[in-house]
C-alpha cells in the first residue's frame, strides 16, 4: 500500500491512498482523515485503507471522478509534523570515515552500539518544498536516507520483535547545517540548530511493496541522489548497514515507549565501494580530503537543486521523488 | 487562565479550562477538543477559553451538572504528546557545579551560547503517574524544572520578539537516567536513551495567571520539590537564570521555525545561594562531592516519591503538583 498527504490548509493535510504506479490517488478522509490518525488506530484503518488501495490498482482507465491525478496533488510530507524523529547512523563507514578526514580515531564501541538523535519533527518541509539558506557560511548540505514509522512500540522491545513494529517506509533529506555542528557537538548536548527541518518523499510505503527487496532487517535497493540533475550517488541501502531497522528500534526502545507515528531514520546510505557515490556533501569532501588534501565540492548554494528516489528493480520509483531547490528565505 | 487535560481514552484526552483555585474544572469540547487544537488555533480559541475560565472563577457554590471537581479528575499532562520538546539549561551555574564535581573545566561560551537539548515528546508520563524503573543501575533521577509552551514562532525570531509566543507556563519533571549519560554524551549525539519520559503539572497556565512575578523574561518564585515528604529544594526560579526563556525561544528558533505547542523547558532550577537546596539529586551529590569528597544520597529507588510544585505569594499552588512514585514496570 501506498499513502501520501495533500495538503488542505490544515497542518496535517488530509490522507491520501496512491496507486502502485504512482498515477492516481483517492482521498479517504472517510477512514482516516490524517496519516497520524490511520496510525493512531492502525489495526482498524489498515484493512479499509487496503481495500481502496487494491481497488485503486485495478482502475485502467485514467481519473475518475472519485480519483485524482497524484501528479498534481499538492503533497506536503506523509507525517507534515510528527511526534518523535529520531535518526541512526547505520552505515558506520560513512562515521568511521569522516572522523578519519579530521585525523580522530573513531571509538570501536561504534560498531556495536548505534549512533542515534533524537531530531525536530514539528515542521517538516514538503517533498517538493524549497529548502531555505538564511546563512550561506552555515555549510548547507543534504542527507539521503531511508526512515521506518512505527506502531506503538513497548519499552524494552528486542530486536527480534521489533520488525513487526515497522509499519511504512519514506525515503529521508536530512537537511544539516555542517558548519554549525562542530561547536553544537562539542557543547555534548546533540544536534539542535545544525539540523533544520527535514524532508520525507511524497509516499509512505507499507513493507509488502518491496517483496523481496525487504528481508526484515534492510532494504535491498540503491537509493539514488541527483544533484543539480547530475548523478551523485546510488549506494545499495542493504550494502554495508551495520545496525539494520530491527536493531535500531530496539535501540530506540531501551528505556522508553515509542508510539505510533514514531519515524527512525537509517542516516546517511554509504558503501565502501566509493564507486557507488555518495549520499551527502560531506562525505564526498572528506573523500577529497583523503586523497589530495584539497576539499573542491562546496556545500549547497542558493538554486542548487537535490533530488532523491529509490527505483524498483524494472525502475519504477517506489516512493515518488524529493526534489528541492535551495533558496533565500524571504 | 488555567487549562489541562482530562483522559478519556484517546491519546491526546480532552480539554478542560480549569478555575484559579483549582477546584472546579470545565470541558470546553465545544471549543477545542484538546490543547494541541487550542495551540493550533489559538487566536481564535483563546477569547472563547478566556470567558468560560471568568465565569467559572465567579461561581461560588460547589461543583454543578455543568462542572467537574478537579480533584477527581484523570488528568493527563496538558499535552499528553507534542510534536517538540526542547529542554534548556538556563541556569548555567548548575551545569558549572556539575563540571567542578568531576574535575572538568566549563567553556566560557556556556555563560553566553544556551545549552539545549531536543527531548523526546511523543509519550509523557501524567502529573500523578509512577515512573517505571526498569533497571535500578541506570540511575534514575528527577529534575524540578519550569517550561514554557509556544505558538508559531518563526525563523530567526530575535530575543525581543520571543516573549510574545510564550502562551503558557507548566512545571516539568524532566527525568533522567544519570548513569546512562555519559556513555551516550561522549557519543556526541546527545540524550535519547538517558532522558525517558518527561512528566509535566497538572495545569498549564497563562503568563497574567502569574502578576508581577513573570516579567516577560523570568519568574520570580521558588520551585518546590519534595522527596519521600521532605523538603528537598525550593531555589528562586527568577534567581540565577542565566539565561531567560525569550533568549530560549530565539535560540531554538535560530535555523528553524518552531510550530505551535513547541514546549521549552529551562532546564534544573538552582540557586547559588546553596541554602535553597537543589531541583535533582544530582546536583546534591555533586555538593556532598565537592564538600566531603564522599556521595551520601543515592539515586531514585522503587517506592521512593517525587513532588513538585510552585505557590504563589499566598501560599496558594498555582500548577498543581507533579507527584511521581518510582515503581518496577510490569
Amino acid at each position: 500500500m501506498k499513502l501520501a498527504t495533500q495538503g488542505n490548509g490544515s497542518r496535517d493535510g488530509e490522507l491520501l491512498v496512491v496507486s502502485r504506479d504512482l498515477s492516481q490517488a483517492q482521498s479517504v478522509n472517510h477512514i482516516a482523515p490524517t496519516l497520524q490518525y490511520a496510525l493512531d488506530h492502525w489495526q482498524q484503518c489498515q484493512p479499509q485503507l487496503e481495500l481502496v488501495y487494491q481497488k485503486l490498482n485495478l482502475k485502467k482507465s485514467g481519473v475518475t471522478d472519485t480519483t485524482l491525478c497524484f501528479s498534481q496533488c499538492p503533497v506536503l510530507s506523509p507525517l507534515p509534523r510528527a511526534y518523535q524523529w529520531l535518526d541512526g547512523s547505520a552505515y558506520v563507514n560513512h562515521v568511521e570515515l569522516v572522523r578519519k578526514a579530521r585525523g580522530a580515531q573513531m571509538p570501536d564501541s561504534f560498531w556495536h552500539d548505534p549512533l542515534m538523535y533524537q531530531g525536530g519533527s514539528d515542521d517538516f518541509l514538503a517533498p517538493t518544498q524549497d529548502i531555505p539558506l538564511k546563512d550561506p557560511s552555515w555549510g548547507l548540505d543534504f542527507e539521503s536516507e531511508i526512515a521506518i514509522i512505527t506502531d506503538d512500540v513497548p519499552m524494552g522491545c528486542p530486536p527480534g520483535d521489533a520488525a513487526k513494529h515497522i509499519k511504512l517506509f519514506m525515503l529521508v533529506n536530512d537537511v544539516s547545517l555542517r558548519n554549525l555542528i562542530p561547536e553544537e557537538l562539542a557543547k555534548g548536548f546533540g544536534f539542535m540548530q545544525s539540523k533544520p527541518s527535514s524532508s520525507f518523499s511524497p509516499v509512505a510505503i507499507t513493507p509488502d511493496e518491496l517483496g523481496e527487496r525487504w528481508d526484515s532487517k534492510k532494504i535491498h535497493l540503491p537509493l539514488v541522489t541527483h544533484l543539480n540533475n547530475q548523478l551523485f550517488g546510488a549506494p545499495d541501502a542493504g550494502v554495508d548497514m551495520t545496525f539494520d531497522f530491527p536493531t535500531l528500534v530496539a535501540h530506540a526502545a531501551k528505556s522508553r515507549n515509542l508510539t505510533a507515528g514514531t519515524i527512525i531514520g537509517s542516516g546517511t546510505v554509504s558503501n565502501y565501494d566509493r564507486s557507488k557515490g555518495s549520499s551527502c556533501l560531506s562525505e564526498k569532501r572528506m573523500l577529497e580530503k583523503i586523497a589530495t588534501d584539497e576539499i573542491t565540492t562546496p556545500f549547497l548554494k542558493v538554486g542548487d537543486r537535490v533530488k532523491i528516489e529509490m527505483l524498483d528493480t524494472k525502475g519504477t520509483s517506489l516512493f515518488g521523488a524529493i526534489e528541492q531547490t535551495v533558496v533565500t528565505p524571504k
